[in-house]
């Protein structure tokens, strides 16, 4: 089975985890929703992280998604699973659980007690003993949840001293002189390894990440081919028509950029596109009301016409719902 | 048995969760330190709060946990059981199974995402409709961790509305004049339910909070027969002695009240007591190094003298270890 | 002279303060910024904001900052003046000044330090009675910086009872619904004033923000005109092109919205549209590498492309330097 | 003039600023409240700190309360004067103004944007710049309220690399490892230069904190001739003494430890004590009511039996009121 390094590239989704309308595991949507992800072209398939509501479901339940999942995907795409969670050892059960699966690595996100450097470099530090020297670990760095941040000295540090640390999924935000300062340090020889950096923030800054050196996004957006498109056009060198493209999405990417919100809006786009059943969230989650609807519909339209605007050949939708 | 209602009154126990060198289940442990609470004189004890580090159990090592606790504590004291999870579904799970064993009630905390007064009264409601009408519930008030505060009048209109409510555990900090108002509402009548107010933060202010009208505390502290000692006198309106016994432990209590550190000082002091077998914590968790240990050491010490200077009779130290 | 009312409406500038190179006021561009904020078509300005750097201002200057605006402007539009400040006193002295000298009005944000309704409320209150009855408030709602949260039901209540309250600058993000609340309390008459909302996040979510409701814009935006024109059409219901004008600029207004460096990029854009001579920071304050400088030459670019391809007429940009 | 060094020692009082009924600084008060601290034994004076106000005052209010103090104090101890602010050319200039009158050193804190060791670390740097290479600082690490974290290892950094560092006021809240380690590095020969860490908090964990190898403390207890007298005891090898000293005094240092209300209750002493004419603080600020002031004089009254019953020689009392 294939494991991430620090080549890891492209675009990675970030899944979601269907429900059925009482708030069950929906099985059939999560087959269906993974044959979605790859139809889209994803690169890697990221599963149980927060758009996946990992800390509503039970240790069981999350044992029979990475198994379901894995299942389905098999060996065509990388899966990455995440692990994060208040004891360690619910983390190295969960860790060691996906990867005899066939899990590609883990990804882990601190916890907002960290403050200093050092106190998040002891966190990483027993994280990864705890990992042990044969997972592969996504390091998610999203202050604006998780309350952690990482300077690029740190990640620098973290990286250099701990090999299985390959990607770095940078959602910080502002995070635009990050990713230069990371890349300098490879290009100056001060940190010895490359690290894989994929952005998240739902691709909300694409564009100047891309120019910045990054290897390509790992978000939830609900129109991955989207993305995709963009991702391969721009490391095919037709960045005109990368950005055209983007900013036809960049509405919609920015509208699902609501913290708390975006997940209903995206699990709501992926149930209109036909690819999950309900688009219901466990309690205590978002819901739409009439108005976000609506206010939805109108922007998908938009979406609709700014990409029969653009005259450059999009793959075309994947499900009737689209 | 016996459930928790708005007359709770006296020390309520928050309990440890004592752990194996190798961080299993310590299941003589557990009963040993059921019974020293008992012997302490505790009125109630509150299991798989925050001290419980009940995050870092797995759903089956909770379930267990309530069960051996109300195996052997039984009905001699009502059992709080704390539920608070990121989501609905984990927590209605374990309070139904904790009240089917006969627990008195069960504890729930906000989630940090949660800022203005609507936003916790509707989690509250939330919360509410998923423990339904039989099942009483502790309102954990502890904002310096939690981040969600509660002010008198949201906590007045919580009350007034939800009757499963029966106690606030009341630890904001600094938080003397919110009992205050809190009592005005029912003297005036503004608010038309009594409800039972038992404070925490270790008991780091409880002399104060007694005078302004509360009826006990629920926390951690590692001598439960000192604070149970305090607060029988306080209502036996022995209160000079009450404070002088108070005063006594004073330095213990404030040296306790360290958020994080808390945890280690007070399962070294079960261990050093006797009671459990292994102060350790699960990790990620606090530890003491040699400099806590003997500082932890002189204070002990110095409580040992400022008991004996009191010419107050304690009763016994329970433990060989004491 | 204007005062500001519940009918402010259109676009509200939030103006820069200039700085010459060596971090002195610079009254040159300060008049030729409130120009050009004139002739974007800016409906009101709003000056010594957070965009204004106005807490690294002496007294002395910001008083002698609002005189020269208010010459320079005179009655031609609304000038509304930031007064937050630690102090009530120091807030009252600049408020009492600025009105003296022909102010519309001003705009007072919360203080961290408030957490629940009632600490809100209580404040408001006390800035309301500083105030006195004869100055009109903007109150600014801004979460992400401020860490105050104002719900509905709050700004209902303080706008209810407070009538010297006239603004509601709406920043909370994600805040579509509140808005939606906010009016849906009008229609129903739950609140018996109407009030004006001016949202600010330099407009990123606008165009749902206009079909939920609200009045206008308050915001630095380093393109006025745009956002000025996106408004008119919007009121004159002509949406469709609105929408198409707000999408060419959305990658500009998207980039602007990095809290920290949104000050640095807009101060550079206005200095490279030849409105201010400098876009120097006062310290501690971002600036610009050379890397940012590229993305945002690369960013301007591409708008100026956008808005020719548009075909609809816009107003010319209108400094040499655009 | 003396200047502070690293081998600042003892207890350094952080002073109030009295203000009158109106509101006005009240020079008279001033004059009494310097005369009482010098007459308490304190080592040095602290002024225009947090509990100072000094962000309520008008930068010429700052400018003439240092002028008044440099006048009435002198030589006789060494005088710190509080200088953050949101910018650099303010902080400069009071810095300037205070040193010029003879002041000892500055005190400066962080601001609550800093979260990284490189972020803490730049802003550092930036600061002795501004300040130059004559003026001395005392470090400020008071992350409960400023929200800035120094690890040791940063402190051991910034110390290191700028000379005018001399103090490092501790105040993070569990800090007593933090003490252990930045005194490990100087005998380990880590950190070359040894510095002065003298404590806040209201001295909350003083002999603790003097165990683990602090200076003395900085801080505004409202009785300040108790911490000279523990603190001289302690380095006279008195130390069993010291600690009964202090634990009579804990009960109120507690009490005086509730952030927000500790400065009403510190001025209230004062007043009562006789030094300040008027215990009122600015708006807006705490103020106690009838609950409050019958908790105090409760709390006052415990204060003196306990100081009676330690059969310990301290020094009278110097106030009539007291």
């Amino acid at each position: 089975m294939p494991v991430i390094d620090e080549s890891a590239r492209g675009f990675y989704v970030i899944s979601a985890t269907p429900f059925t309308d009482d708030g069950a595991m929906d099985w059939t949507s999560t087959d269906r929703l993974m044959d979605f992800y790859l139809d889209c072209g994803s690169d890697g398939i990221t599963i149980l992280g927060m758009m996946g509501e990992a800390q509503k479901l039970s240790q069981e339940e999350s044992a029979a998604f990475v198994a379901r999942v894995m299942k389905r995907v098999g060996s065509r795409v990388p899966v990455v699973v995440g692990v994060t969670s208040a004891g360690f050892r619910l983390m190295g059960d969960l860790a060691r659980h996906s990867m005899d699966l066939g899990a590609a690595g883990v990804m882990v996100s601190g916890t907002s007690a960290l403050r200093t450097d050092d106190q998040v470099y002891a966190y990483v530090e027993s994280v990864v003993r705890e990992l042990g020297p044969e997972i592969p670990v996504v390091v998610q760095d999203y202050p604006q949840v998780s309350n952690v941040c990482l300077s690029p000295a740190l990640v620098n540090r973290l990286f250099a001293d701990f090999p299985t640390l390959k990607v770095l999924k940078h959602e910080e935000a502002p995070g635009l002189r990050k990713i230069s300062k990371l890349r300098a340090a490879e290009s100056s020889g001060s940190r010895k390894r490359r690290i894989s950096i994929l952005v998240g923030n739902g691709g909300l800054h694409l564009m100047q990440e891309l120019a910045r050196g990054i290897d390509g996004a790992m978000t939830g957006f609900a129109f991955p081919e989207g993305l995709v498109e963009v991702i391969r056009r721009w490391f095919a060198d037709d960045r005109d028509a990368a950005e055209d493209i983007y900013d036809a999405y960049l509405p919609v990417i920015r509208h699902e950029n609501q913290i708390g919100l975006g997940l209903a809006l995206r699990k709501e786009t992926l149930c209109r596109r036909g690819v999950i059943a309900c688009a219901r969230a466990r309690a205590p989650g978002p819901a739409l009301d009439a108005d976000d609807q609506a206010e939805l519909t109108h922007l998908l339209d938009r979406l609709e016409r700014a990409k029969a605007r653009l005259g450059i050949a999009l793959p075309p939708l994947l499900m009737a719902g689209g």
